[in-house]
């Protein structure tokens, strides 16, 4: 007999693989170019030349046993002590080799973080609107999600019902700033009254309450910006990264796990993430791509364009009225629906081969996410086909 | 505070890590040349060339984001198709696509064969001797590895021992065949008798009792043989591959999972495993390691060496009078020690700088692995050295 619980999950379909496929089948119609799809978050720009001539390098030059011979468990060691000083350079931070875990992708990265410190009974709270692959992240380890609700007018975090949402269960608080699917980057006062919180409840109830930072979008900040690195603010925090959209090579599976060199036990629970892989069956990315990853850490692929299509949208949403927090970073914006069932407002949009995804499962109904990572191009030819959408469906408004 | 399961596994130290340690340490002082190491089960031979061909033409010619880009959670589509044609080819089998999940090694493919048919609760049994890391891979789904007793005069399969340890719990029969550590290749007599068994227990328990096949050694043969391919025998068998050692890429983490076509929802076992995924937080292996491998699928590093450095190990260790079974495959041999105690024995080789593992934690007291995937040159210098600990040690054998 199979396993219930995962042949159960064979009957939820996610909202976005649903209307991406409808996006890829409309593309069969019409030609892909002209379906103005917005659903899905992959980078849409080419990995750095450089990456490519260093995996060639090390193709051509290393010895094939070092370069394709067993890796660590926790990755290579110089990987790890590149990944460290990378991060020290950039964020004043103090990281050694022992504080770096390297990880399979953000879901290998968290799916340790979780373990750390969160088993069956446990609860670890999240902000909505959150990404939806959280949940099976957390409530497959035996521990529980709790959403706390948005704060929808600048999506920062809502306090009021954290305080009231966190209890002697809550072992760990995931953030995920720049935030999928907002794009709000959190602000230092939401870092540090969220420090201030964590610390007197961490005192309060005798037992610390980790914060685990998923941060793949801390690269693509806009208007010149530095996103707070969550790390500086509370000492227990567990950062897992991954380098899918700052290099632009999802598919290559690579991020880490670094834990703050002055959280208690530091480099204890970077061993202690060996022992979590040989239970979930978990690897270290492939020796040549943390190699290759280990050369380029301080260089991404060229950005930019994710901030020039942002500014089209978020000009256009709010030239047609569209309740719209501007986005600090990431590849998404965030409107509010024109009517209060977003599901039904992104159903309108598809008649004008517009493909929009309803945030009824980002935990924050009534609103929809545009992933516009995406050509310019095809950011502009869309404009006329929004307008047409709201003047068509809603001339009310 | 730490997840205490954890926390409580970093205690127990590994006797196969301890010895490559002390290998390592012994190499200073004395050149790692001089250190006769048989420790560590760590391919030797270089990768084919035509597999780093391979990875730079992809680098070369392929638009980054189709190479880079995210990939499907069960693999690559063309690759997963390129993988059932060389199994069909090779093993005359009929798997589709469908049937072939990639994973990220051999740990990565048991992690998704274990969940897909036991939780808390179940047994998975297998037999002596055996891969020590099972333990942590089974429990730590929550169900429970049952251990068969070794039939030591071949290493075969101990029938008559797992017919009373076979129960309603039973979930799935967990085999490794060409064997690590005994080098022994399961006959097609045992898979069938092996088969027969399956079917009747499942017929009485009125629930299927699945085959989970770890097959990383399956292309390391000696004599000219092949080694019978499981899934053949009985229709319910979840096959586990890694490249790691067919083609000497260990460090770039993958493999898959293929089910028997034939075995009732293979394809839904499958998808399954994207499912599971999502829990454990695997990804599947990187892009461009699954585009290379799917280019080099029937071909092997130079694995001769392994077979030459067996029969002089073989012969050497009958002439000194031990008790072996000759090794059809792998790059193992397992040779009864010359007193009870082989910790002791293997301790006492430490003086001669060889390092040979004790194989209580395998599940087999009494007996010794060593791991022959070396330099012939460094066999051929360590067989005065093998002769000299006996004739010292155990003058009266």
């Amino acid at each position: 007999m199979l396993v219930k619980k995962y042949v159960d999950m064979l009957q939820q379909k996610s909202v976005i693989r649903t209307l991406s496929e409808f996006a890829t089948a409309r593309g069969k119609e019409i030609g892909y170019e002209n379906v103005f799809d917005y659903s899905l978050g992959n980078p849409s720009v080419a990995v750095p030349e450089e990456f490519n001539e260093t995996c060639i390098t090390l193709l051509r030059e290393m010895e094939p046993m070092q370069l394709h011979g067993y890796s660590q468990s926790l990755g290579i060691p110089e990987v790890r002590q590149k990944v460290a000083e990378s991060l020290n350079r950039r964020f004043s931070m103090n990281y050694k080799a022992d504080h770096i875990f390297m990880a399979s992708g953000a879901a290998g990265a968290l799916s340790h973080a979780f373990r750390l410190v969160a088993q069956e009974g446990d609860e670890i709270i999240t902000f909505a609107p959150f990404f939806p692959e959280y949940n099976p992240y957390v409530n497959l380890t035996g521990a529980q999600l709790k959403v706390v609700p948005p704060r929808t007018e600048d999506f920062q975090i809502n306090f009021e019902a954290f305080e009231e949402m966190i209890t002697e269960k809550t072992k760990a608080v995931l953030v995920n700033t720049p935030n999928n699917p907002s794009g709000i980057v959190y602000s230092e006062e939401t870092l540090k009254k969220l420090a201030k919180i964590l610390e007197e409840k961490s005192k309060e109830y005798g037992d610390t309450i980790y914060l685990i930072s998923d941060e793949p979008y801390r690269e693509i900040i806009f208007d010149q910006q530095k996103a707070p690195y969550v790390s500086h603010y509370y000492d227990h925090t567990i950062s897992c990264y991954s380098f899918s959209k700052s290099l632009s090579i999802p598919g290559e599976r690579i991020g880490y796990v670094a834990v703050n060199p002055s959280c208690k036990d530091a480099e204890k629970m970077i061993v202690m993430c060996g022992q979590i892989s040989r239970g979930i069956g978990h690897n270290c990315p492939a020796s040549l791509i943390q190699l290759a990853v280990a050369e380029n850490l301080d260089r991404t692929a060229d950005l930019g364009v994710y901030e020039t299509n942002m500014n089209l949208l978020y000009d256009e949403l709010k030239s047609l009225g569209f309740t719209c927090v501007r986005p600090g970073g990431t590849f998404y914006i965030f409107p509010k629906a024109l009517e209060e069932d977003a599901a039904a407002f992104c159903d309108k949009a598809l008649k004008y081969d517009l493909i929009l995804v309803p945030a009824d499962s980002f935990g924050c109904p009534g609103y929809f996410r545009m992933a516009y990572c995406i050509d310019t191009d095809k950011v502009k030819r869309s404009l006329p086909a929004l307008r047409k959408f709201v003047e068509t469906e809603y001339p009310n408004r």
